[in-house]
């Protein structure tokens, strides 16, 4: 933990080192609880990333969605999903230690992650799916999926810990097994009316780009919190580290940002703000797992390629597997998010220890993270297609094709988002 | 406040012991400096809440309003609030120590506080209340109405502190206080043209329910401030303290969300937005008296109710008592109030101690708890009927027909909130 | 920094003085991390201003210009900014330590400051400059204008440093040479179609005053950041320190905008959100350089005078000086941030000695604080004259009248801000 503290534990522990002791112990709770807040206010950026990025008349729905996942996260998380995820009683791929468990800060800062892993899923599905089916994915999402994945690496005696693994604050754990299950969903309910057209693919854009650009943001600020918090301490080198992670996580989202702009500028002849808005986003999931195993200059080329990778990552899942993402989840969480954690194995380092292919550590780390990113991806994939699958069978995924194109808000909420606004619906194609 | 000091207090006051005082309370006053700064910013959630559920015409006033009530009570709170609410000089029920006191973290967080209670009322009363009545009033309440009670409790010798009675961070103190000013409010001022026809209650809604999801989410946020900030302190039993109190905070938040969406789902056929944001509204002011005393079942089930109750509070305001209370202001802080305040009589703890009346600790915490609920309320009202008295006797209360049909921006500011965007107000009911 | 360390001082140091000066760093850190997260997220307050007081049809490219502040800021400045800034070499006037100079908590909160300074010239030339003109200057006023003119201050060795002048914050160094380079930029870019017409000077009203309400409230939330966290350090003096700079920050925050509340009300009749807005920002400006020299009285009347000034100087610069200045930026950051710097010689105070004109101490602190006005004044505008007349004389600084008439959105961006909306630009004065 701390320097101070090894000087001087070759004397009988003292008085002053109890102190230190306890202090570091009182700020590492106060930087998880401050992350935690951070990491809760993500939910709101994901609500207007989310709507902003899709119609207005689904609004009310998006929202309703968010709320809900950070509502239901909460309880199914403190329910079992901490047992799930960090309880004692394990052969390495599940772990329980009864219900309830959890407490304080821990609890608070691993119930945000939860929440946004199940939040991750609702804007690819946007605009078509059932609300009654989403409800039953968020609670099996923050109760079972997620945890029981997590507990591979951070539970701390997990399988993946134990193959040397690394995925710091969760590009694998968390966002690609958000975005996976994003994949999966938005495959299983099928495009939005009016996406694939005569083999045509139709842009639908979104109803307020302020707004998603305000949730950007937003997600940004709140991410600072998610990769800092994951030191899960604060005091001597925690303190270092955390202000590190932090520093680095901000230079890997700028680039994500530069490097989506650019794409954007050379590849459809103007910097597209969408675009630019998705490149941050993925220039901060390509630094969570490794944004403590990353120099500066790691990070940056690490987010740079996150920004690039998602400008075409967006266009093959659209134009290639015909499968109607809405918001570009699926390349934004899962696709930078096996990015971010195979960078660890290519450019990474361990305190001054290089341990990437390309930095002279060899190839080893590098088939720990694709092992991961593989596990990730499977579990995710196929408890996806289980659940939606389920669903699909006995309730139905997808509102009537009259309630599509009316919009969800009506028919599923019974009120619109913008009810004083005059809103026409705008084909800006046409 | 800390267990290692404890250890050491049967020697003479140590070095090291002392080292450990002074950072305790530096890491106090950093916590609550954050606080004050997530409480702050609650302010903008008002504003969004307030302008998003109301109709468009109006947002301006809205926002005049809630900018109003930070600078006005930030003012006058330093000159007189906190004096009236902290000073030394007391019967019990009134209390001063001179102009201007108050300094540092300290008067910043509880200038935060002034500020909401003023600000809650001003959702209730939007669309028809003259600029003018509601700077005034805004004084009297961050000068007078709310510092005055609020010593009763907080200041720590007051009659209710004497009486045994809780309230950790203010579900009676700030939440009820501006509450049952709302609700006085709108009734003296009448309600809106519209809204009562013909003996039938129309629905006016609001124009932006996104601005106001996201107003929630920043109140949500910055009442993690609000009650983690309460315990005032941070380190050792503080420092966990605190963030049960957050992690609790959470919890009831959710609850009280999902309690409404539920209602509104059974109630009205279809889970509404609007309730479910009053409902985490309402889950959050439940559990504000009682954070500090509470188990984390306890506050679920505090917070559950207060998001049910909410929903049938409005419709009660509404179309029995016939009182036009714009955005449910009364429900959210003052029947939520109340109840957050009962409930600790009823399953509240007190440490490990059973205190309330269904857990076993018997019957008088809850007779506390009445007697405080009661004051607050009668104080609340009282003053709030002199005050809106006088000066409906004297410059009146309301603008005239012709500017509320137009919209108190034009005629009151000069301006409308979105001078480039055509504007349809539209009934939704024809 | 800490009372207790100088008790133990004379003894040889002891272990327990050792553990609060370790954690004295600790917390410093901490405290520092979390302001340039406060900071960061003024990047999102200011896009919402700028785009809030501006039309629809360029809200696009306002956020495209925001976003490249920070993704570029930070990498320009953590390339070579912060080497110019706080590199060791020096004749006072220049500093520099190599590439890649800084790290952890200390450049992220850094960093921000030089994104700050750049992000205020992009609302000023909203709706007619172009993106790549915007883009270059971001870049320079990142690596190169901002960061060597700090360094005259804040590096600690600088000649202004030597000279006794005060800028705690960077009211002069961050606010008013990104204010001014704001002016010169607005002047030479020339005003917007329609703004000055038949020598009538017309108001081109903002699409979204809810929005820029929203963005000030984010900017007064990250001021407390700005400010607090350029104490450097948390513990003992430092705590209750920084803490008095959030208290009086807020003060005047509140004052600035109760000041243009009012005059707004005397001058054009009625109470002006626009204006109390722009007051709000310009009594945080008014209180960034003395916020450590200040009683909060001092405070107070500083952020007063702040927000009655920047009416009149928005007003002057539009109608005498005929420069176009989309949003004020060169009143509340610029005039408000020279009036700022120069109160600390009027009335400012250090400890408990006034330095001020009028309290006594003298006029020499009003004598550096005028040198250090000038000249930031003088090395901004004369550096941005340099920079954007290069840019005229080589790819020009106008987009030309057709774009400009249609939007910059949909030409230079491909997209508009609300697909799905209908938008009609009103002139309010018609």
């Amino acid at each position: 933990m701390s320097l101070l503290l090894t000087l001087f534990q070759d004397a009988p522990v003292s008085e002053a080192s109890k102190v230190l002791e306890q202090v570091n112990g009182d700020m590492g709770m106060l930087w998880m609880l401050l992350s935690g807040i951070l990491v809760f206010f993500m939910q709101a950026g994901f609500t207007l990333v989310e709507s902003g990025m899709t119609r207005s008349k689904n609004a009310v729905n998006i929202a309703m969605k968010n709320l809900l996942d950070i509502c239901v996260g909460s309880l199914s998380f403190w329910l079992v999903g901490y047992s799930l995820m960090y309880g004692d009683t394990s052969n390495g791929w599940f772990f329980w230690s009864g219900l309830f468990q959890g407490e304080g800060a821990d609890l608070f800062f691993q119930t945000m992650f939860a929440a946004t892993a199940a939040t991750i899923v609702s804007g690819a599905i946007a605009g078509r799916t059932k609300y009654t089916t989403y409800i039953i994915f968020s609670i099996v999402m923050t109760a079972i999926i997620y945890p029981i994945s997590g507990g591979w690496q951070w539970q701390g005696s997990g399988w993946l810990t134990e193959l040397g693994f690394i995925d710091f604050a969760g590009s694998s754990i968390v966002h690609s097994v958000g975005g996976w299950a994003a994949l999966v969903a938005a495959f299983m309910v099928g495009p939005r009316i009016g996406k694939f057209v005569n083999g045509k693919v139709l842009p639908i854009p979104g109803h307020n780009q302020i707004l998603a650009t305000l949730g950007v943001f937003i997600l940004w600020l709140g991410w600072f919190g998610f990769n800092g918090g994951s030191q899960l301490a604060w005091g001597g080198a925690d303190a270092t580290g955390a202000s590190t992670v932090v520093l680095i996580t901000n230079l890997a989202a700028a680039a994500g940002g530069l490097g989506a702009l650019i794409t954007t500028w050379i590849w459809y002849g103007k910097p597209n703000l969408a675009q630019t808005l998705n490149g941050a986003l993925a220039g901060l999931v390509s630094i969570t797992a490794g944004c403590g195993n990353m120099t500066a200059g790691g990070a940056v080329l690490a987010g740079l390629i996150g920004g690039i990778i998602v400008v075409f990552s967006i266009e093959f899942i659209e134009k290639k597997l015909k499968i109607d993402d809405a918001i570009g989840a699926a390349s934004v969480h899962g696709v930078a998010g096996a990015w971010g954690t195979l960078v660890i194995g290519l450019w990474g380092v361990d305190g001054d220890k290089a341990i990437g292919l390309f930095n002279g550590g060899g190839a080893s780390q590098l088939g720990s993270q694709a092992i991961g990113v593989l596990a990730y991806a499977a579990w995710s994939v196929a408890l996806s297609f289980i659940v939606f699958g389920i669903l699909k069978a006995t309730m139905g995924l997808r509102v009537s094709e009259e309630v599509e194109i009316e919009g969800l808000d009506i028919s599923e909420h019974g009120s619109i988002a913008y009810p004083g606004v005059r809103v026409r619906e705008i084909d800006e194609d046409k």
